[in-house]
C-alpha cells in the first residue's frame, strides 16, 4: 500500500450509509491515512451519488483533512490502483427488495432478504455483478482487498471465494457488533469490555462464549436472555422473546435472525401483519431513506446525521473502516468477518464462507479455530450452508432446476410445489436483473 | 453360535408382524437352522401373544420343521443364551401412536412418528425400555446381536450405540427395500437385479446410485421419477408427485419420507384432511390390526395371510431374517442397515447411527464408504441428526429443556413457542410411559 | 462392454508374467468371455514379446478357446475399443531396477523399489509413460478400465487419479493375496475361507482384522506371528522374525514390506550382504527371467510353467483376471485394490490412492469404510503418503527441488545431504528415461 | 484470581532457570501483581533450592517489590490457593538425561531428549509425576493454570489433556521464540516486529508464514536460510546448514530440531563425535549448571547473571511470565503454546496436544485455525504424534509391549530389535524412576 496514503473505492457510493463510512475514515485518519475515496454508482443512482458525495465533501472539509472525494459512474476508472474496494450496492434497488419480501408472503412463506427465498433472489441478482467487479479488480487493482457488505454477504463471499477472479475478499456484517452491544447494554459495561467467540454463517451466527473483561459470562448472559433481558435487536427484526427453557437448553447466544428458524410461525404471522399495516420492510426503509436524503441535501450539514442510526444497517460502515484500519496497520485484533472456512468449523467445506472471529492482519483475516459446532445448531447451520452453496451454483449457471433446488431445500420453504410458484413469480418479477436465466431462451 | 441351531428372541412377539418373521425363518431353514424362537410380550399383550404364537406353532408344524416356539411374559428367562434378539415392541401401543400423530396436528404441525414431534415422543418412551433390554442382554446373552426394528429405528440405534450395555446392535428398516422394489417395478426387472447405494439416516435415506444388472441407471431412474413413474410408496405415505425440475436437480433417489421435508405444506394439508376423514394413521392401523388378529385366530390358518402385506411394515420381518442369515453365514452380501457411522458419511459424528449400505459379516455390518453427501441434501440430513442426538439426550436424561430443544430444532416445528405447547400436551398425554420426566418431581 | 466378448490390452505384454495372465483368462472363460488379448510392447522388448506371445497362442489353442492373441508394437492400434487395459511395463527394464537398488546402498540407504529412493525413481520414470497411456485411452477407449500392476502401484494410481486423462483406474498388488495365503497356511485352511480387512497404502498395507470362516481370529493370528509362525513372505523379502512383544503391541497384521520400517537396520544389513553375495534383487530376477524365457521358447510348452511361481510377483496376474471378472460380472465380492480414498481412511486426502478392501462392482471398486487407522501405524502410513504425493509432483513437473524434497522426507533417507547425493547419482544414471528433468536444461 | 495479587507455585523451583523467572515477574510487576512465589523442590534438590531461592529473595529486595518468596519441600502446602503452577522439574536430574542420550548412541541411535528414545524415557519418568501434581491441583487449587515447561512438553501436555485431573494446562517451549529471534536477527529488525504462524508439535514446529511488520516475507526468509543466513539455533543443537534446494522446496521454516529428521545421519555422526570429545549434552549442561550455582551463591548478586543465557533453555522462563501476564490481563495477543488441537490442525486427533499460535485470553489459549499442514511435512508430524500418543499410553499403563511399540515406531529408531535392546537397557538404568513398569513384577 502506498506510503502516501491509501485509495478506497466504494461501489454503491450513493448509498445512504456513505456518511457513516466517511465519518469512520475521518475518526481514524491518524492511523489510517485515506488519500482518495472514490464513490462509484450507476446511472440510476446518479442523483443520490451527488447528494451523498457533496455531504461527504463537506464532512471532510469540516474535519480539515486532505482527503479527496471523487464521484464517478466509471467503475473501471475508479478501481485503478485501489487499495481497498467496498461494495454496498443493491441491484434493483429497494424496489427489488420489496418484491423479495412480498412475493413469498403471498404463498405463506417468509421472504427474508438474506437466507430465505428473498435472499436467494438477492443473491441471483447480485453475484454476477460482484463477480464482474472482481474481474475488473484482477486487472486494475490485483492487490486490493474487496470488503463486501452487500447482502446476502455470506453467499456473496462464498461466490467470490469459489468463482471470483481475486482471492482477497472479506464479507462484513453488522449483526455480530449488534450482539456485542446488546451484551454490553445488558451488563451495563462499555462495548470495549465485551468479547464474543462468534461462529456460524452470515445472519446465522452464534456467540459460543461471551466474555466481559475476559471473564466467561455465557451462562449469565443466557439467563438474562431467558428472562427477556439483554436483547439488542436491529430495527428490522421484531424482538419476540425466546421461551426461557429453550434458550437455556440452547446454551449459546443466538443472533436476531435465528428467530426465522426458531420462531418461524411467530415471525411469519408478524410479517403478514406488518405487511398489512406498513408494507414490507423494504417500503419502510424506502421512506426512511427518502427522509435521510432530504437531510443530506442540506448544505449546512457537514456531519453524519443521528437519524442514520435508525436505519437497519447501523455500524456497518464503521465496522468496515475498523476492518480496513486493522488490515492496514496489521493490528492483529479480533473481529468477526466472513471468510474461507479452511477447517475452522468442522463439517463445513474448506472452501465455503463462514462468519467467525478472526485475527485481522495485513495478510487478511485468520480464523480462530472453532471445532465442532454445538450439536443442536449444527443441523440448521448446515442447512443454510447447503442452501447457500446450491444458490451460488444457480446464480453462476443460471440453471432453473438448480434455482428450484435451492428454493426447496431452504428451511423456510420446504416444498417443491410452493417453491416453484414463488420461483416462477420472482423470476418474472426480477427478469431484467437476471440475464443468466433468460439469455438462453433467446 | 450353537452348532445345533440358533436361539432367537423376539421382544414384542405378539405383534401382527410375527407371522412374516416365522415365514422368513421357515423359508431359510436350510441355511439358518433355527432351534428356538421365543416370543416375548408384556401382560397387556398377552392375548395377542397367544393368538399369534399359536399361528406360529401351526406354521412350523405345517412346514414339518423342528423349531420350538416359546411364548412368555418373562423377558429375562427368554434372553438366556440367545443368539439374536429382535425388538418390535411398541411402548404405549397404537393408542400412543395416535396421540403422537394427532396432538401436533392440533398446532398445525405434522406429527410424523419417526423424525417429527411424534417420533420424538416415540423415542422418549422407547429408548429407556430398549436400554433396559441391553442391560439384560449384557448379563444373559452378551454375545447376541440386537436387531432392532422398533421405530424410530435410527434414534433407538444411536441410543444403544452411545448408552447401551452391549455393542452388537443393528437397526433395520423396510424403507430401502421398498425403494429397491419400486425401482425393480419401474424397470420391469426382478428385485434381485436391482442394487442401490444407500446413504443417510433412518427414514431420511437417499439412493445415491441405482444399478440394474450392475449398470448405473441413476439418471434414467430420476427421469422416470420426474415423469411420475417408478414410485413404490408404502401404504402409510401419500404418493404425491415430485416437481419434475426439483427431482432432476436433486439427482438422487429420495425416500418416501422425504416428502415431509420437500413437500411439507402438501403433506400437512393431506394429514389434516385424512385426520378428518379416517382418523390418524394409527387409527387406520388399529383397524387393520384388528382384522389381522381375527384372521390369525383361525385354527386352520397355518401360513402368513396375504392381507399382512397391506400393513405399512411389509418386508420388515423378512429383512430381519435375511440379515440374521447373512450374519450367521458370514455371507458378505450388501444390505442397508442402521449402524455406527465411524466416518462412512463425512460430517456425521463417528459414534452416530447412519443408514448405509453395509457388507454383512459374521462380525457385523461393515459400512461402505460414502464420503460427502451431495451438498443439496447434507443440510437436511444434518438437521435430522442434530434432532436425533438432542432427542436421545432428552430420552436418557429426562430433562425438560433438552426435550424442548429437540422439539424446536426439528425441521417440522421450528418454533420454540409452538414446540412448547406440543411438548407440554404430549408429556401430559404420555405421562405413564415417561417416568424419566416425572419421577424427579416427586 | 461387447456382448460378443471383451477386448483386453496388456501393455508390457512381453513380460514373463503374461502366461499367468493367459492362464487366468482361460480358467475363467466361462464367466469372462475374452475375445481378444492384445499384447503390446516396445521395440526393445520385441523378442520377448514374440516368445511369450507364441506361448500364449499355444496355451489358448490347447485350451480349445476362440481367444485371439495379437502381438504388436503399436500401442494406439491395440487400444482402440478396448474394454480393459492392464499395464505391467518396466521403463528401463531390470537394468534400471538394479540401479534403483544399488545406488542408494552405496550411501548406506535401502533402495526399495516401491516406497524407497528406488521407488521414487521408478515412479519418476514410469508416471509420465502411464499418463501418456491414459491420454491415448481417453481418445481410443474412453470407457475402458485401466488395471495397473506396474510398481510403484500406489504412486502410479495416485498420479492417474490426480493427473490422468481417464477416471477408471485401479491399482493392483499381490501383497494382500500373499498375506491371505500366509494366514490360510498358518491356520491350515483353504485360501477361500480366509478374509482380511485391508487398509493402508501399496506395500504399506495392514490387515486390521483377520477372519477364518467369518470368525475374527486376529488375536490368534498375531500370537502365531509372535511365535514366528504364519508368515508367507514373498521371495523378494527376507523373512526376519518380529520381536514378539512388538508384534503383540502392534495388534494388527503387517505386510512383509513393513520390515523396511520396523526392522530397518536389519534389512539394510541384509541387503548389504545380499548385494555382496548375489547382487541386487534385480540381478537375481534377471537370472530367473532368463531361465523362464528359455522355458517359454519350448514349442511343446502350452501351459504356465510352475517355475513362474518362484518369481516375486506370483498371483499378480491371476489377481488381475479375478478383478476383471468381478467388474465384468458385477460380482460385488470384496478384493483389496488401490483406489481413490474419498474419506475411507480418515486423515488421508480424498483424492489420494489407498489400498483397501473394496466391493468390486461393474461401476468399479467401492471401498469399505475404515475410519481412523490405529494410532501406532497412522504416522508411518502418513509419512509414505507424504512421500508419494511429493514424488508424484516431482514426476509430473520434473522439478529438481521437489524430487530432493521427496527423497529427503522418505523414512528410509531422512537426510537432505545424503538424499542429494543419491538423487544426483540416480538422475544421471537414469537420464535417458527422465526427459522431464533434462529437457529444460537445453 | 485474587485482586490483591496472584500466587504462583514453581515446582522444580531449585532449577538454574529460576532467576530468569523471577526477573520476568519483576519486569512485569506493574501489570502482573505477583504476591507470592512458592519455589518447591524435593529433598535431593534442597541445596540448590536454597541457593537459588536466596538469589530470588535478593532480586526481589533489590527491585523494592512486596513479593514474598517461599521455599518449601511441601508441594501440597505450596499449591493451596495457587493461581498459576509452573513445572520445571527433572525426574532423575541431569544424570538421567545423560543416560537418555548415551544409551541409544551405543546402538547407533540418536537419543534426543524430547522426540527420540531419550524423550520416551523422559516422558515415562515425568508423566506420572505431573499427573500426580494435577491430582493435588484438582484438590488444592482447582482454578489454577498449569504452565508446564518440563520436557517432553508436547507429550506431557497430551498426557495431562487426556489423563490429568485438571483441564487448565498449557505446555510451553522456547523454540518458537528462538525462531522469531533468528528471523529478527536475519532481517535486522527488533523482535517485536516479527510474527510467525506456528503449527506442529513440540520440537516439531514449523513456521508456516513469516511476517515482518505484517508483510509476508516467508519466501525471502527461506531464501536467506537457503543461503545459510538467518539461523538462530539454540546452544544444544549443532547448526548444520540445510541443502539449499531442499529448504526451497520445503518452503516453510523448520525448527532446529528438524535436523534430527531431515539430517539424521549428520546429526548422528555429530553426536557420536561430541560424545567422544565432551560427553553427552547432559554432561555439558551439568558443567554449565555447576558454574551457574557457584555464581548464584554470591551474596552480592541480586540480578539474573548473563551467563544463564548460555544455557539451552534461554527465554523459557520469560516466555512463561509473558504467558501468565497475557492470561491474567486477558491480553488476546498471539503466542505459540502447546494446547488441545480440537481440529486446529486437520488430521491430528481433537484431544491431542499441538504447538500452534494461539490467542491468549483469560479463558486460556484459543488456537488459530491452521487447516491442513503442507503435505511434505504432514507425514513426519503425524509420525511424531503417533509416537507421542503410544508413549503416553506406555507411561500411564507401564506396559512393556506398549513401550516397545513406541520405541519402534519412533522415526529415529525404526527397528524392533534395536529398539528392544535400547528399551531393556534404559528400563534397567532408570528403574528407580519407573515404578509403573516394575511394581507389577513384585
Amino acid at each position: 500500500m502506498e506510503k502516501k496514503g491509501i485509495k478506497v473505492v466504494t461501489i454503491g457510493g450513493g448509498s445512504s450509509y456513505t456518511p457513516e463510512l466517511v465519518e469512520g475514515f475521518i475518526k481514524r485518519y491518524d492511523s489510517l491515512p485515506l488519500r482518495e475515496l472514490w464513490l462509484v454508482d450507476i446511472e440510476e443512482g446518479k442523483e443520490k451519488l451527488e447528494i451523498v458525495g457533496n455531504l461527504a465533501k463537506r464532512m471532510v472539509e469540516k474535519a480539515g483533512l486532505p482527503i479527496e472525494i471523487h464521484l464517478t459512474l466509471d467503475r473501471r476508472e475508479a478501481l485503478k490502483g485501489a487499495d481497498f474496494v467496498t461494495t454496498q450496492l443493491r441491484v434493483g434497488l429497494l424496489k427489488a427488495r420489496a418484491l423479495d419480501e412480498s412475493i413469498p408472503l403471498k404463498y405463506g412463506v417468509i421472504g427474508q432478504e438474506t437466507n430465505g427465498p428473498g435472499g436467494l433472489f438477492k443473491g441471483l441478482r447480485t453475484i454476477p455483478v460482484i463477480l464482474d467487479i472482481t474481474k475488473d479488480m484482477a486487472e486494475l487493482c490485483p492487490d486490493a482487498w474487496l470488503i463486501n457488505f452487500t447482502n446476502p454477504a455470506g453467499m456473496v463471499t462464498e461466490a467470490v471465494l469459489r468463482y471470483g477472479h481475486i482471492k482477497k475478499v472479506i464479507g462484513l456484517c453488522n449483526v455480530p457488533i449488534g450482539m456485542e452491544m446488546g451484551v454490553a447494554k445488558a451488563f451495563g459495561v462499555d462495548h470495549s469490555r465485551v468479547r464474543i467467540d462468534f461462529a456460524g454463517l452470515n445472519h446465522m451466527v452464534f456467540g459460543l462464549n461471551v466474555y466481559v473483561d475476559g471473564e466467561n459470562v455465557t451462562k449469565k448472559c443466557i439467563d438474562m436472555l431467558a428472562n427477556g433481558e439483554g436483547g439488542n435487536d436491529p430495527k428490522n427484526i421484531k424482538s419476540i422473546a425466546w421461551e426461557k427453557e429453550f434458550i437455556k437448553a440452547l446454551g449459546i447466544l443466538p443472533c436476531p435472525y435465528h428467530r426465522y428458524y426458531f420462531k418461524k410461525s411467530e415471525m411469519l404471522e408478524e410479517e403478514m401483519e406488518a405487511l398489512k399495516k406498513e408494507g414490507t420492510r423494504a417500503e419502510v426503509v424506502q421512506r426512511v431513506e427518502a427522509e435521510l436524503f432530504e437531510l443530506y441535501k442540506d448544505p449546512n450539514l457537514a456531519v453524519k446525521p443521528p437519524q442514520l442510526e435508525k436505519r437497519g444497517g447501523a455500524y456497518y460502515s464503521d465496522a468496515a473502516v475498523r476492518l480496513i484500519d486493522s488490515i492496514y496497520n496489521d493490528r492483529r485484533d479480533i473481529q468477526p468477518v466472513n471468510t474461507r472456512n479452511n477447517g475452522a468449523i468442522k463439517g463445513i467445506p474448506d472452501d465455503s464462507a463462514v462468519e467467525v472471529s478472526c485475527v485481522i492482519t495485513k495478510d487478511g483475516p485468520k480464523p480462530l479455530n472453532i471445532g465442532e459446532l454445538p450439536v443442536a445448531v449444527n443441523g440448521l447451520v448446515q442447512s443454510i450452508k447447503s442452501f447457500e452453496r446450491v444458490a451460488v451454483e444457480a446464480a453462476v449457471t443460471g440453471d432453473y432446476n438448480t434455482a428450484l433446488l435451492a428454493m426447496t431445500i431452504n428451511p423456510l420453504v420446504q416444498s417443491d410445489t410452493v417453491g416453484k410458484k414463488i420461483l416462477d413469480e420472482m423470476l418474472e418479477a426480477h427478469k431484467e436483473y437476471l440475464p443468466q436465466f433468460f439469455k438462453k431462451e433467446q
